[in-house]
């Protein structure tokens, strides 16, 4: 029953990822906890073949399970192990594996306590929290009631290995990480995988395939995967060998072609966003910024923002979207407007100079576009100009960006924040 | 072998969405046509009773198909109509049903033509997209190259109807409303849905839980869901029956004491956001606002101008990240300051007075707290205050906010909102 256990895998396991609740299958709501578990899964060399959500039905729950363990080595489950009769994941399981559940004395009491300390009194209900499947091990849930699983055990085909997690996020992931992940690799064949990412601004997913292909597509290992969101590409090498020195040499052949192609496109090669790379820049040589910001509305602003300690390099910004706006907050001459439109170089420069001298910041950077769906402006949707203001002066550019007023704006503020990062690196 | 062609299943059938593609099986990729396929599916009655991704593997795909048409009446496929080696969702199908692929002359002669149109040469292998399961109708693709397809068939346990519809949210949603709703419309039982939506705001989900559930559980049909986001919670109402008098009936029923319940907390009942909510009642009242936003950087400004035409009524904004900022930008005491902090109803007031007096706005909202994690000011990470300055003089509003960073700027934009929104409907 147990020779798994202490063993490892005769091979590269695979996974399958089980989400289970029904509130997961209305059309509101997505599961993100296997894309977290599907990344720790990957960083292992574990790769995840089915994704599959379930709602709060025992024996459809029970069929996916068995079909997960007949397909698969590692079935990971989150959800289903609250309180009450809808959590049915620990019954599905038991069913599953033709085991009973087995009352823990231990876990009911460790609950018990967490309502004490609380204040609260643990209701007759949270008993069923501390049933286990025979033969499984308990996880500790220090954030929340539910204990998680684990499960080793021999399928028809080979070993399997079963994890029982709670559904939120913030329960899920730190017992994953720091029980999950230990007891995982004691069980996989000796490997080493590192990954080398390049993420890249200012060219389309189609563009940049056509040019790297040439090159990734001679490997197989590393295996290259393109992800792309609005004007954002991460280019992902994943190699995989016996040692450091074997893996560190297929990357070495692969990637430097990869990164000359794409030049100074590349914004990162650590995984930091392009804001988190813009506010480095800002930060190492103790210079601040500013924004002025028409049909992004505020974007820019959040999106710098968004980076925990902006406030050492960015001061502030205006949102001007009327041409009023322009000239009351950021003092554009109405002169310029009326001559050039307030979609244009000419404003953008100024929009970005106003910035500057409004807040006493050393760079402003400033966006002007049509961003649609009914033209407010000569301009047609997706026409944007880009101003950047610095001691030397202002400088600007022209982009016609694709799509609809969301993502126009969201390309929009990606194209101003590559801007800056561009400007940052030559300044 | 047709049985079911112009017939109507003998019970309201389920569905099983399976989502094809190895890049949905990665980190940073979710599969989010399944949310669109829901809606439309739960509004013909039609629950979804699992959602699968499984990659580009023939074998594992033709298994999940056969498993999926053991379970469900309906099953929608998305994905895998491409015209690459890896594109295998018609090849999987046809493995499933045990039939042919057929070349069909009049869907390659209209891809051609499509190629043509864009003064460019079909590839031979987009004559892979041409083949249709034995016995499918196609589906027109206005869209792209690839066709759906649209098959009846009859299973061990009865009629069976199969999608094929290509990946693409951009294809596949027209597809789906044009081509697909009609079709299966024809083979439901005669019955009425109607859902009704409570969109409520200032409220926690357990709270809002608490407080009406003693009302909806007693019923069964109306079915209620319950759905939260960041400060924003949908509580839907889906009534089935046989006539429209009997599912009026049935929500008039439920509906009034739980809209009693939830009172002014209720801020849409329309499906608008809550952004739109607040935009219609500045246009109706013809007046403007402009904000000023510490913390948030430019959030409250991105929500409110995403929606298109928001220029009649949003002025514009500050972004006052600093200090002095807050005095550069909108004329703060810097007095005021020094004796309350950044983070208090002091300087929320004059944030908004200095908001409105610099934008010549109606009205003006501020929002000023500590979103962490480290405490830039004195207050604990969570404290906001709202300000909201009209002619008639400033108010103010003290929130604590739970969650990380991302988490207190969301809701403390969402409250600031609903502040608006709630100064607007009693001014």
């Amino acid at each position: 029953m147990w020779e798994l256990r202490g063993g490892e895998f005769s091979k590269v396991p695979d996974a399958e990822i089980i989400a289970v609740g029904s509130e997961l299958l209305t059309h509101e709501r997505v599961d993100t906890n296997s894309l977290f578990i599907t990344e720790q899964l990957n960083a292992l060399g574990v790769e995840v073949s089915r994704k599959l959500v379930v709602g709060d039905d025992r024996r459809r729950l029970t069929a996916a399970i068995r079909d997960a363990l007949s397909n698969v080595e590692i079935v990971v489950l989150s959800g289903g192990l609250g309180p009450t009769e809808d959590d049915l994941t620990r019954d599905a399981v038991a069913d599953a594996l033709g085991r009973k559940l087995i009352f823990s004395q231990g876990i009911c009491d460790q609950i018990e306590e967490r309502f004490r300390r609380f204040q609260r009194k643990m209701a007759e209900i949270n008993k069923r929290q501390a049933y286990l499947v025979e033969g499984a091990d308990a996880l500790e849930n220090p954030r929340g009631t539910a204990p998680g699983q684990w499960i080793e055990t021999n399928g028809e085909t080979g070993g399997r290995i079963i994890m029982l997690l709670p559904g939120p996020p913030g329960e899920l992931k730190p017992m994953f990480t720091d029980q999950c992940v230990p007891r995982l690799v004691r069980h996989l064949p000796p490997q080493v995988i590192r990954v080398r990412q390049f993420r890249v601004a200012g060219m389309g997913e189609s563009d940049l395939d056509q040019l790297i292909a040439p090159v990734y597509t001679k490997y197989t290992n590393p295996a290259t995967t393109i992800l792309a969101g609005a004007g954002d590409i991460h280019v992902n090498l994943r190699a995989r060998g016996e040692t450091e020195e074997e893996v560190e040499r297929l990357l070495n052949e692969v990637a430097p072609p990869i990164e000359e192609l794409l030049g100074d496109r590349i914004y990162s090669r650590s995984g930091d966003s392009l804001e988190a790379v813009v506010g480095n820049l800002l930060r190492s040589s103790k210079t601040t910024l500013s924004v002025a910001e028409s049909c992004t509305g505020g974007l820019f602003g959040q999106r710098i923002t968004s980076i925990a300690g902006s406030s050492d390099y960015f001061l502030g910004g205006l949102i001007v979207y009327s041409d009023a706006m322009k000239t009351a907050l950021l003092g554009v001459d109405p002169a310029l407007i009326e001559a050039h439109t307030a979609v244009s170089e000419e404003v953008a420069r100024a929009m970005a100079a106003g910035a500057r001298s409004k807040t006493g910041s050393t760079y402003a950077i400033s966006i002007t576009c049509e961003a649609g769906p009914r033209s407010a402006t000569a301009a047609a949707p997706g026409t944007v100009f880009l101003g950047f203001a610095s001691e030397a002066g202002t400088d600007a550019r022209k982009l016609h960006l694709p799509g609809d007023r969301n993502r126009i704006r969201n390309l929009a503020a990606q194209s101003a924040l590559d801007f800056v990062r561009r400007k940052l690196m030559t300044t």
